[in-house]
């Protein structure tokens, strides 16, 4: 009984992040199959919800989920499909923010500019728009983002998030000529994160760059 | 039975209203669950209806309005949800314009560029679309439109509002960091006050930084 | 009989222009109620039908247009609405270039841009898609598109147009500070003229004031 | 029996690319009539399914391919219809590159800007996603992509591809002042090489450009 509601709530979770997948790619956050999403539902602490990898994300729907363990293994079920290579990223992020139930990724280019630009980490202030991210109460504060290294291996990554965790306070990072995370409680917070960091990022970059 | 007129109309409006959000935000005007509307019928002149705080306006309704008093207080009908933070910059703007039945709300990026860039106000001379702001009629004129600056204290922000309020002749004005308002007589000219203004600044950021 | 005929086809026409119109809306080539449009049926070479005045091309509909006669002036059945104030524009045209059916105008930003930077023309050399102007065979051509001042008069506004229709050689030009004006045979060419020049001042604009 | 199978692939197959192209139109890949696709189905190895010239690829449908031997010439069935006149480019490429089985072309601007600022190639580093084309693995290597002078002329083009096909070897190359061509063993791999380059080559610009 309780596992056909877990599976009534995943599909329909399912289907409203692959919606909003799509959304994204039409605003050019995700070319060339790149990018990938999870979610996980607090009844089952130990599976993790991935997108698939190398779909185009333009036509993403809600079968193109699996399911992983928290190692980011696949759960026998969903054996003969690959996870995304960046698995471990979403796993990490759940292991380090207890609270975080949906992580989204994205490659919109403001970001990835400003990755390429700057080493440790990008600040914003002055913006209302700051007050997008969870905990912070006026445009007058400063908010830090750390920016990361690139890595193809995915445990090398995980170690330096693990080790720059005390620096998320809010939710995102950027990864160096790759692109940005952000997590939230809820699909709706996450979203607002990533928005908010996508938003801010252009703002900065063409205030100060396209207006010297 | 007056009353289930105001009521058919008032839904009709909100109907209309909720899916020009959706557009703006298609545009990328509401990142982040920013930004907030609001009109009153002239039957009605103590009730402000508006935006509920903190909804993505992706996915905003017609549901997603409620209804205020004069100083922004929720009506009774209402208590249970909250109006958005900057319900008071709609009722100063109604209070200072009684012509004002729209107002609306915008966090396009060009404005908000040149808000940090400025200081007191924006001067546009040359453009033909600066006839979309009612009143203006010729390209040769100038057009100036104030920019405030950016408060949490609502209350200390309408304080300016009605401070500056004589250089309010093109029924819009900037907020430092933030984003502009616009409003008008229907809703067809708030958007058209609102359009104009983002065109403007797009057009000024792009002449005078990106060619120079 | 013929009559009916006649109908038919402006009705058809009417919806399939009406609906670019929305589609260059939504490129934000029509800001705040800006920009007109018309064509004419070779049958009845006296009457041109017409964008009304002051409608938002985001909602344009068949029922927007009326007919003027070459003049400008509105025809009796449609003399209770008012004629877009840009019609003498659309009537000189179709007096210049008698083969001209179709008359598209935009305020795209670019060739606004380069409408405020220039003086009397913009030159394209070296771009393949120049062959979108009708009568243009290769990329290696010098393409001269005239930019004309901008005035309130259109009576004066006829006359210059008058004066420098020689340069009109590829069925578009540019306003100064206001937006650009295609025409073609068809509503296909129009259309093809409109884009190119459009196309060709983004790219211009980039590759000059960008990467310098 | 066979040709019933081999028509119905070929139509969906057709129906399939139409949709992808109308969609490369909304993004402004096509402007004004240009770019042109094909596809072949390893059943008939001397057949090319190619768009017809001078289609507005916003209304492309189906209908708006014909076939062509591997000179380019229409086969009898379409005789009366023009194929593209790019087709011999896409004849060259399935003679270079047996494995593609998809060509894809867009006029996207930053491709284009790139063209002109540079000489014989463009190189990326440091980009995720350059492992979009397939082959690279990492975001360390360097790209290369060549570039080609424009022509007029497509037996002189074609031997110019032919003279530089050893440096194809990320499956796609660029045409100065025109745009760029990418092709695939699938649909989707085409489709990923296309957006690939265009997407780096967007960062790449603003990269360099806008932020000296």
């Amino acid at each position: 009984m309780f596992f056909y509601i877990f599976e009534f709530v995943k599909d329909q979770i399912k289907k409203e992040l692959a919606k909003l997948i799509r959304s994204f790619n039409r605003k050019g956050w995700s070319p060339a199959t790149s990018t990938n999403y999870s979610f996980r539902i607090s009844e089952e602490p130990n599976t993790i919800v991935v997108s698939r990898s190398g779909i185009d994300k333009a036509y993403f729907t809600k079968d193109d989920f699996i399911e992983v363990n928290r190692k980011g293994e696949a759960l026998p079920a969903f054996e003969s499909q690959r996870p995304s290579a960046e698995t471990l990223i979403h796993c990490s992020i759940y292991d380090l923010f207890p609270q975080a139930q949906f992580v989204l990724h994205s490659h919109s280019v403001y970001p990835v500019l400003w990755s390429m630009k700057l080493q440790e980490q990008i600040i914003f202030q002055g913006y209302e728009v700051q007050k997008g991210f969870d905990g912070q109460k006026s445009h007058l504060d400063e908010v830090c983002i750390p920016i990361l290294e690139n890595s193809q291996n995915m445990v090398e990554f995980s170690t330096w998030m693990e080790n720059r965790s005390a620096e998320f306070t809010n939710h995102c990072f950027l990864i160096k000529g790759h692109g940005t995370y952000a997590w939230g409680k809820t699909l709706f917070e996450a979203k607002r994160h990533l928005e908010t960091l996508d938003y801010l990022c252009e703002l900065e970059w063409k205030r100060n760059f396209e207006s010297k």
